[in-house]
């Protein structure tokens, strides 16, 4: 996360983020940004606050002559930085009405105002421009959450409400032929090394030994997906880890999430409203545990998140689709490694060796969640460009379906 | 609930109804009127709907040149007519965003002119008419309601967010001396008599075998119950039903709802904030249980609701604080039967010998409710003027907090 | 309560009373009597050491010389006498496995001996006395409850196991025809005048004044419930209480609990293993739910429980099929009206008029239940004889289904 | 798992196998062998069926001439393996009374006498031989199990029940010195390379590429645990992962399972009943979360399961207390690898390159868990000597605190 950056590049990234989220959210009705549809996910108003508190908490209130726009902000708007105090509950964030959207509005005009001040009269230290830099990628993570969040909420209103009007898909697109690439494994150097801004969880840089592997050039669409439905995907425990089955039986899966069987034609709801399913798109909303099963099904199984990463500096870390703001959703499936949809690895999340978390607060950010997760890889129609790099680690619950997640299958 | 209204009266009463509920929550931000916090309550915005396609269901529907304002309203908007057909999921009000609350504006105002028209034109016949005066009487039910609501939501919020700014207290008040009033007991006739408006549940009149008994001349205050607490009252399982003692140690009451110990001193959240405890005013937000605990504690018991109706009736039906506006709490504890709190009775509430629920969906407004609720008599702060009546029959389950619930004893 | 008995006839009864548990839970081994298949019930070897735990705890520890035979046992098999001490935790009774069955049978031959001596050598109060005749009717109706804990802890079992071999059903047999009787209303004296032993519940002897009846002079029968079940009756909202409906739809009911539809044919589970419904049997095993739906559908009420008592009073209070330790079944539905099955009624279970609970730990036996627990009247066939009588109150929550519970319908 | 045994070497190791089960469980009543205490543990006699039926099912069905003993034990008694059919819901085990444990005893000297026939005959062929020896791996890790799961049962009687009389511990008792041992990284080849039965999860051998490292010498005691017990290492969020701090916030954590604080003094569960914490023994009955912040808190790191190994094969792999029956608890901290307790790893249990689960049902033994879980290593005072290797991967969740689990620090 050590980084030097110059000031005007600096200010202009803060200003492009920034203005970003306004885009994101100018859509949204005072009323849409209010409930919290899941305890995972939070309103867009508080997504809106906490990012832009952030800024206050970390940089601001460091500096000699800022005054605090309102201290009980800090309690409000804390997702879970323990080290930083108190904070409000996180199941009940959508009973949280005031301050309402005019306020925060008003507030991230503040700090927007005295972060400009600060950047532009170059008073921060080193330190505290990696905090910016830090807070930029912070931004552009919830930038992706905050439209995953909306997605979320919004379907689950009976009438399928749209976030974004845009036209007719062609349904006749075709996806890259499936083809299989050949990698030899050895010793490889994987991780961040720390040229560029990354997060504390993606260094050190170290070694690992992979055997020789294959990966396929593209994403799993959704045309193959319901080759695997019809084969009973569904339902045969053997193509299921334990906890997966247990899952299935449970939630009553029998498709990726919001998929419904609307007069026989499977539909997906999209922050568009619901569409047809497009074939050849990646699938997207399917859980690790979903992605796990495919891959036994089709005789392979799901890289590790080395072997991905092996993959993605040999091949060019080539790009799909990342976030158009007239789109918010997945393209065709095309010989890429990084966007369209987030690709579940085989890999838990774990530290890697001799990994140190960011001294203070801020440190609180990644490692301390590194129980149960699994990693995904690359980035998706959501993400933000330039948030995404080969060495980015995702992470999520195996039983995560609102992340923009899909697959790509090794062996 | 048959009754022959006056055209003119009609109209007027209709104006009234409807206008007061929009300067009750004309005072809320569209955020404030989104969100659901629990099960039992309902958003602003439903209710605004909610009473407003109440006309429109069982009114304007059937009037030959209508036209339905937006069909999937009454998807979102019924509560539980199971005749009416499906509806929304009521634990997931809190999540429908759309219509926003500008909509649900022109929603008010386009029933508004279809029923003005209707009531001055003369196209309503008596049984319509009948259903008009029934949708002011539940409209008013859920002025009370949305106020109990917003209170609940509000008190979720760290800060003790503000409904309406209103003067202190005046801590010095005193409460009306406690007498005990003795009745004859006898044969009595209880129950509506068809006289004037009233809910189906009330009726039919009927007789019933009361013993003497007596009743205290006012309500218990704030002061007396306090005296409840010192003497470990939320500590003896003794003086509980046994459910209650269940609920004490789940929910850990020690006090009545919305009450906090605030650097040694008692504060209660009000629709005007948080303030002081004041001695003087009956003791409201205490459950079923509570109140049959503080009964027993005190060598008493409560009222059955033939009892409190015939009391009532003797000594005038004489009126307490009901609701204002500019107050919504209640008042210091006078002389009075119907106002500033309802009054919890021993009684479950069964329906009437020879009951029948009125025809078609409109049935269900009371009769299916008839298993493990106990009534409550009288009216409270926020029962709008006009609605109460000494025949009403209010009912909650036991454990109801958020109501407006306090108690009078007997023996 | 107050009651004198004669010392050799209370000798007699406590003798018969403990004989007959013992032949009830002779039947069952020592695993069977382990475990509590729901929180509702309790483990057959808590109940043998309850029933003895009662005499030791408020009789014998009175006496002078008597040594109380472990300590712990009050901790261990206490139910819910808050007066008596802390205990162990209800929910968790299926887990205490020590003392085992051989220890419990020795628990219960030294109390035996210890209050055979006692009645036999005079040693015993009045008050002791009477509480003798309690701890009997304790007694009876604890083998009312092991017998119907054992009938849900077997049901669990995927093979169906016997409790009680036998012989196979008269599929032929034929139930009285149903008529209606009718009654005056008026003022009726009700509840227990204290000639005989009854539970405190029973009482006051009160007025209450009732409308002219009907009542039909038989149960319903599991061959009209089938008419019910034809009609759509678990399928039509209609006919249900509200919370009543939601419970249909939470636990899926479509049939009396322990019915299967198996190749086409209605089997219920028995203390006998899983035999065919007969239809001429009165059905058992319905919610109070159930029964006021299907009072509804036929055009009927449920009565109160004091137009049950006044028509048990005037027909002679005939008996039917009470516990008979070889069949432990209903009959074939007779013109009785006490036993075969409870009868639910439509009252509320709530106090008496002056009603006062027993004094001391013996007074929470009844009074402190009453909330949210609806009146069963009359005795099943797993009620002891000798135990019931007409104004005997049972009581239960409105969704149980495992007490042997029927109806008989009102008008 | 595959590997060649010697005939008389295997019908040995069967018959001492079968010993000691029936020497660990002889211990216990009827009434103890029932009850299922939560829902990852099972009752003792469904134990010692399951592990039979295990024989009978992949066994001895295969065999031309043999009677299966009772077929519905098939759906009693098979604990999750999918491909066998349908099964007995694991959480409702304890309901099941029948079979009782008489027959259960007649059910494994059934089936004890085919095996015997069996294997003395020479009916077996290889691949059954083998399955011969999973058995009786699989009955070894089920007696591990049972006293696991004995010990959950009997630690919720009020009255600390005792398994195993046992002598008083020396509480004088030292523990080896702590020191750090350090190891050379590099490639390292981990895993089973076939020479010797073991787990298909085992396989296949591997390189893993390993930085350099330290291990402590022994693992961490009772006496350090409450150091960081008195540093209030159970109130710093900072020391925790968030999932177990919240864990530790919902648990209400503050010392390890089956501790408690009596009168001052730190006492322990153990099958021996309640005892005083003896400060030189091993820290048992933390979970993973614990170990972690315990490791945080110390300076240090749990190791890698890679790490653990690579140390186990170059110390020699040296053997601490493994199952004694007449004591079933860790001895003194040594200077040991392998028994004592389970050590906690970093390493999530995932399949090592190339696994693949073995053939038909018995493949469900292992792969199928593999999500969610952490890996120990090493063995336990309950692991039956034999059942222990150095590549045996033992996995549980994060939270568990029945298994018998401490830890060793790394750096």
């Amino acid at each position: 996360m050590s980084i030097t950056v110059e000031q005007s590049t600096l200010t202009t990234r803060f200003r492009d983020v920034r203005t970003l989220t306004d885009e994101l959210t100018g859509r949204l009705s005072p009323e849409d940004q209010v409930p919290q549809s899941m305890t995972d996910a939070s309103p867009t108003k508080w997504h809106r606050a906490h990012v832009t508190w952030f800024f206050e908490e970390f940089i601001l209130r460091n500096l000699p002559d800022y005054t605090v726009y309102d201290d009980s902000f800090r309690y409000l708007f804390n997702s879970y930085y323990e080290a930083v105090g108190a904070r409000h509950p996180r199941p009940h964030r959508g009973l949280i009405t005031r301050p309402g959207v005019e306020e925060i509005t008003r507030y991230r005009e503040y700090v927007d105002q005295a972060m400009t001040t600060a950047l532009e009269e170059g008073l921060l230290d080193e330190r505290a421009r990696t905090l910016v830099e830090l807070g930029c990628n912070h931004e552009q993570q919830h930038q992706e959450l905050l439209l995953m969040d909306i997605k979320h909420l919004l379907s689950t209103h009976p009438f399928a409400p749209v976030y974004l009007e845009r036209g007719p898909d062609d349904a006749a697109a075709v996806a890259a032929p499936l083809r299989w690439q050949s990698f030899d494994g050895g010793l490889m150097t994987v991780g961040a090394d720390g040229d560029g801004f990354s997060y504390d969880n993606e260094g050190p840089g170290h070694s690992v030994y992979l055997q020789n592997f294959q990966l396929t050039n593209r994403q799993v669409t959704n045309g193959e997906w319901l080759e695997f439905m019809a084969d009973d995907g569904y339902r045969r425990s053997e193509l299921w880890l334990s906890d997966g089955w247990n899952k299935v039986g449970e939630a009553g899966w029998d498709a990726p999430g919001y998929w419904s069987l609307d007069d026989g034609t499977w539909t997906t709801f999209t922050l568009s409203g619901r569409r047809p399913v497009v074939l050849s798109e990646p699938v997207v909303h399917v859980s690790f545990y979903e992605a796990d099963a495919y891959a036994r099904w089709s005789g392979a199984r799901l890289p590790t998140e080395f072997e991905w990463e092996t993959a993605a500096a040999r091949t060019g870390a080539t790009r799909g689709q990342l976030l158009d703001p007239g789109r918010c959703h997945p393209g065709v499936a095309g010989e890429t490694m990084i966007g369209d949809v987030w690709e579940w690895t085989s890999s838990a999340y774990l530290p890697y060796p001799g990994f140190v978390p960011a001294h203070g607060a801020v440190g609180e950010y990644n490692g301390k969640f590194m129980s149960d997760q699994h990693v995904l890889r690359g980035a998706s129609a959501l993400t933000p460009a330039g948030h995404e790099r080969p060495t980015y680690r995702n992470f999520f619950p195996a039983a995560s379906r609102w992340v923009f997640g899909g697959l790509r299958l090794a062996r």
